[in-house]
């Protein structure tokens, strides 16, 4: 029997945070050692999330005063606000340099220090992490997952993106500056604080666009575009928000390169993922559904033509709390512990 | 005091036929004499929409058997399937000429017997009515709506991207080849028919796109954008759906011709729609959300500047059963009847 | 034509606020003269209810500062939290004691000040006014209101409840003691103010029962069944959180008293409400849907037998932002100014 | 290794069905070796449930021409209508006499067939059947489940229900003829028929009661708490529709017996659950929420205090396709084949 890796769990009151430890406690090889949450030390984790009442889990800490050391954890989930986390994770790496991390904020997902600065309106505070961390979209960085200690996972919306239009971009099958997306995300991925634009009676019956054209996500975007096409990549994207609590879709324009086809994207994407355990690439003209992938780690994607000569229309589904954070991360954490790369994932959609 | 209209409503037991009623029923200068639902003929109308119980309301009759020329109808707004629609305005307006009627099906939208033949795939059964019939965009077509006999209602959909797109396209301000419309409706643009699809549990908690590069509203906005471009136009256009009641979202990606900035976008809609009672134009930048026009007869229209340099985003919204059917409808019936365009529609949104 | 009535609007950036400025706008005798809201002072009511930017309204101002006295307002709606409005009206009284006000917090609805401070945890700050002001249940106590000068609108749930148990208690129909509630109400009864609980991921897609035995409306159902059955009456009330914006659904179970069968309340009730213009009974064994009321100023009950011999079961609903708060708060007005009851208040239910 | 049990789905096409294959493929011990969808024969299940896409499944098939004899299943969960259950399950039994079967309908829930008779209308079809099924609510029942041939799967209203009553009834605590239980239930109670009363339009946004004083349940109810009591129960049961797809809550008003306290009835439930892997009953005065049961195959239950003197309120949830349903299924099912009660149970609820 496979020796239990002890887990820490960084943020465990967020809904990230909670969606690890839903899978973390059934996960065959890991033991949840530490969880924490700065406002909620001391409370049971049944006190801020009643849906763990039933089992066994550790009291909540605050992250100050714990001895990374002596801890001795095999991996951290690191689900803290951007910002907070390089000053936490330095720390953390500094005085138990052998333990893993898999980073589930924007901190570490940015190559270039300059971006980060231009995006986050300030210096990087780890700058060694940073150029350390290793960009955490499986599907494509795979290898450099295996030997990494810090892994950047890759955000919910870019996820989304990124998995359709990565290999497209690489086969040079798509035209790389006429890229449109419109992407449509459930409510969870604005997080757990309680801000009145969040609230239930604010959202429900109602459909909205935010940040456009200043959404945050655009610079990994940029960067993983970029070095997908080998050269500048500058795609637009809309954000909107949907009265549903899980679930990203991006409906993705494109302009074909001369002589492909819209068939030829679909075989290219089909080809990329034949093999892959959480990508599933729909029949030439089906189109995914949020709901068919919901609480599962699985993401859909579609392709269909446009009515406009020369044009496609790619549409890409996930659960943006699993696929496109906790369930990413914990594939990233199987990678790097040398477990399966499926294990405690293979929960099916919850539908309806 | 006006005299009041005689009023019919065919089809009052669907959804654009609830909304005539709610509205109907408050109007000045309306008087609701008959009411037809054929599956529901001889209940009240309170039987299939309980919101009626407390008003007095004619009886659900069906539509055989009715003496158009005894009832003396001044305006009837056919809220009826589209094939049907044409037979029954034809028999309608062969028996009862000096009636006026709005209909809310698409089948005299289409100015084209052929796009019409091409689009609904049976030829049309009532080609002179379809050459007298006006489109009812009233904000478009205000002066030919006055005179006319026959208007046909525009769809939903259509009326979301006509109200910004006709003003930009006179105007020579976008390109008319590049234009991506990105649609999001609620449920009821479905329609009360008993289908699987639509059943709360298959709806609720998910976000899809449908109809991709094959959705009938696209012959209404070729022709109406080819008119106002004076070339033809053939936009993309991806309708979604929305777990939420009601309300249309629009996110229309455009490229700017030369010389044309986001900004002056927004100062050409502005001014085109300055005394409009119905369509606000908000501040540069700013974009509107489903939920303030809900249960209104407003669209709102929002512009601002995409990333991608010389294109903008703008977002339309209004609400699917009001602005996007019914309210429209009469506001179009109060034009051709002669009284003033904003009576019986003026309730406010309701929101939350 | 009748001369409109100056009105002021304290608290009008909440949810009950904004629905007084929705019914106030299109109120044929009223102006809205002031809109108060503090923290949001200096801001447009469309920069906090965009639903509002296409109207004129006056810009949001703090109560501190403002001159009762030269502002001559005929009547103020007061939409503050309970505790602050016994404040600001008893000094808004003394300064203009000309001027009418419908308070539609709690700090008026209890008779008795040791009751008052019992449920709020602290003597009452405005003594004379309490015992001056008259509880606003249109339908129960339309005479006392006509005069008065002071009222206290009822709660949201109380006005469901008594609206149905009101004359059955008085006409000794039911037993006073085995009087069961269970109440479920939309999310915008719980207000506009940013909690973790309240945030759509919270509460969409689940259900709840809250504050079991300890309701502060409780208070105000004891008082009023207490009067009409002219003995104390202690009721089983249990709240529930349903996922929607709108609507309160109580559903009630009564013993009969000897004689007395569930077709006897039925007529009783039909009786009571037969002129009423905004409470509806359904026949016999129908039941009202919350959905049936969004939007209006209606309430409809129906009632139907238990399986337990000797016992009913009674079931009532009114949209708690309307009928449960700003549409009775202006049906008071209306008595209190001499307008008709209805005015303003014609809005037919918006359903889908 | 354990060897795998065959297994065969009646009706996979419904919710329950879909259920059943979502935890039935991750299943340690089952092969999903027959799936029969009448309608739907010829289909692959990726056709009527598409999150099931990625995974290997067989093709639906018709239940006519099945040779139950040859294809040697283990067990059959049946989840098919009401009336054709009986039939099928007969012609199966006779060929197949060693299959064991577990039946989601409720056609031998009841054991008198005189009641049977009375609430469903004719005379029962498999009377042998009937006297042999045993009732399945695994945590009352369990040592008859052991060793039967043929479960009665409970309703997913019953279980919520019979969860807290039974243990309190066979104590004596409350008196069995003053129970009031208050039932909500979400969507995909209905089932997946395409009615119009269950369109997301005519659900979103609402709530209303049904059935009432007539839902079928009620003769189970009666039959199990008149067991549990030693007397006849006839329990008072107003089922409600939740605007959301899973979840049932139960409020059930009770009186105590003489002596007892609600603080009593919390410990009864305690110690009856204490051990049991699937039912939690939280600290006295805690309540509930169907939220933190979403997906899983747990049920949660609070006891808190009424205002009335004498009496309690109880609180009880669980998802209905789950433990009211498919899950409790597979509860049964491994205890009949002899695997550990918990397999392929595990999932926790998944909450936002």
């Amino acid at each position: 029997m496979v020796k239990k890796a002890r887990i820490g769990i960084l943020g465990a009151s967020g809904y990230t945070g909670a969606e690890l430890v839903r899978l973390g406690l059934r996960h065959p090889h890991f033991e949840l050692a530490v969880l924490t949450a700065d406002r909620k030390a001391g409370q049971a984790m049944a006190d801020v999330f009643p849906q763990f009442a039933p089992f066994d889990l550790p009291k909540l800490v605050a992250i100050e005063g714990l001895d990374w050391r002596s801890l001795a954890l095999d991996l951290v989930f690191c689900a803290l606000p951007h910002g907070t986390t390089q000053l936490v994770l330095k720390e953390l790496l500094d005085t138990a340099p052998a333990t893993r991390v898999v980073d589930l904020s924007a901190d570490f997902r940015l190559d270039d220090p300059a971006a980060y600065e231009t995006w986050y309106g300030h210096p990087h505070q780890a700058l060694s992490l940073q150029s350390e961390a290793v960009y955490g979209l499986v599907e494509i960085y795979r290898k450099e997952i295996k030997g990494a200690r810090l892994v950047a996972n890759p955000g919910c919306y870019t996820t989304t993106c990124e998995l359709p239009l990565i290999p497209l971009l690489k086969r040079k099958a798509i035209e790389p500056d006429e890229i449109i997306i419109d992407a449509k995300s459930g409510m969870t991925g604005a997080g757990r604080s309680a801000k009145e634009a969040m609230l239930f009676s604010e959202v429900s019956e109602g459909f909205n666009a935010y940040g456009i054209a200043r959404h945050r996500h655009m610079a990994e975007l940029d960067q993983e575009f970029s070095k997908a096409a080998g050269q500048d990549v500058i795609a637009t994207f809309t954000p909107h928000l949907v009265p549903m609590n899980r679930g990203i879709l991006a409906t993705i324009y494109v302009r074909l390169r001369k002589d492909r086809t819209a068939r030829d994207l679909r075989s290219i994407l089909a080809e990329a993922y034949d093999r892959e355990p959480f990508v599933h690439v729909l029949p030439y003209g089906d189109m995914p559904q949020t709901r068919h992938v919901r609480g599962s780690n699985m993401a859909m994607i579609g392709v269909a033509e446009d009515r406009r000569e020369g044009a496609a229309i790619i549409v890409s589904v996930l659960d943006n709390l699993v696929k496109g954070a906790s369930g990413q991360a914990i594939q990233n954490a199987n990678l790097m512990l040398g477990f399966p790369e499926t294990a405690g994932l293979e929960q099916i959609a919850l539908f309806p």
